[in-house]
């Protein structure tokens, strides 16, 4: 499976009801596109992109941050845990060829801004916008809908 | 895919015949048992446990050292770069529920010893016997051929 | 040495003039208030950074992402080399009881992120600005010069 | 502080009075040959070490498993809290240029194994001995007592 895309779908654990809807649809259009959808393996985005892929029967990967392999949402197909905290973001971004950023945190950002550092592109609904000096940064690629954000993850990766 | 068990094969990327012909049998008998096979993801017994693992239907999983994926053997279902070098051989055992090692280099040798330090089951087909004082210490289960070693790590797990 | 503070200076291994005379200036000031200064050990803002504290007689280490440690510059009294890539980035911050970011790419985000998710002060010189929806996020504090970025970050860790 | 050599102390958290002993001796030897001690930062016999290291003026580095710098045992000079866990033995061993491993538990063991792996001299003082298929492996050098235990490991990097 080494010539199908993984894509990252990063946000918080945590997140409205509109959000969640968007991260669903955000995991269906990944598996309909036949590519492997990675994320933290938790609730909230990750939970809703997981179920919206598994729906479409797709793939699902969750690395957690912790050492229980329990603590996965229920729609993980391959869930590792790491037992390595927050350094377990690098990891999902690292195991991602894109990401599709919907709303996030702090985790979040942190995703992003590696994902950046390593030259994937990075696709954003609702998420963070970055900006130094006053001059807003280019890197996130902004996107109206789930599915113009992971064909655009797709296309530039 | 949380209440099925993760088993890691682990052991050298370069290996003699007959070692690979265990590994393969190990990766069958994990796929058999319907568990999820964990592994580095690279070469000799690691690419042997796959292709045993995919010739029964069974899913296999590759945790890289590097960033690139296309290192991943042939047989890995899901290949996850980490970039972060022999740090993920504690990955490898942290994702699985029980070890089983086949032959092994120092490499292997690492990831018995974490196994054990995390309280996992380690079962070996001629790999190290660990000794202190004179006094061989008791770590790593023997077991006498594939199935029986698989058998064994599932039942300890 | 568990009873001083720990920051962390963080920024670009490429950086303008007037960025490397505030690093300098931070290091400086980290120094002065007896605090150990924590970077990622490379060029630029850290190496300059690594020069404002030693030079006023401060401790410095620096995280280093590969495996050799001779790339460290030259002001880093230890230096640990990681092996483990950007990963390591999650390691600076978590050594550090506060952050003090000076200019910066996407390297330089994610640390702020990393803080931010840990719940630790940051404090920026020129650094990033976050918004999300169109409004700007609390989290990185702005401060006019080096000496009050430092005094700040003491004061809100 | 790149042309000192760095030796890591390994063994485990509660240890015989003789291996403390030991490990103390092996502290104070590795100041007096001017290198920085490297550990995990806790107690039993990287306490040991740090107190004889310290006693003897030398430098002293905890990379701590845990997020909280206070873990550290109070001969630490510069404690790295990491919140990674397990994985943190493979960074104390990537720090450093060779290994002393005083007595040990299967931690112990696997930072042998990694210092192995990586091609470092380890050298010991009554702990694993390794074998496979029977055989005695070479690996872990051993010494008679902690003064040559630290030269050995000096001479042999």
């Amino acid at each position: 499976m080494t010539d199908v895309p993984y894509v990252a779908v990063v946000g918080a654990g945590e997140a409205a009801p509109e959000e969640l809807e968007r991260a669903e649809a955000v995991g269906r259009a990944v598996a309909r596109h036949g590519a492997v959808l990675v994320c933290g393996g938790l609730g909230g985005v990750m939970e809703a992109a997981c179920r919206g892929a598994r729906h479409a029967l797709g793939r699902t990967v969750g690395i957690l941050p912790g050492r229980d392999r329990a603590a996965a949402n229920p729609y993980v197909d391959v869930a590792l845990p790491t037992g390595m905290g927050e350094a377990r973001n690098t990891l999902v971004v690292t195991a991602a060829d894109a990401v599709v950023a919907v709303g996030g945190e702090f985790g979040t950002l942190s995703e992003i801004a590696l994902a950046l550092k390593q030259g994937k592109p990075v696709v954003g609904l609702g998420t963070w916008q970055l900006a130094r000096g006053g001059m807003p940064v280019d890197g996130v690629l902004p996107a109206d809908d789930p599915d113009s954000a992971v064909a655009l993850a797709l296309y530039r990766r």
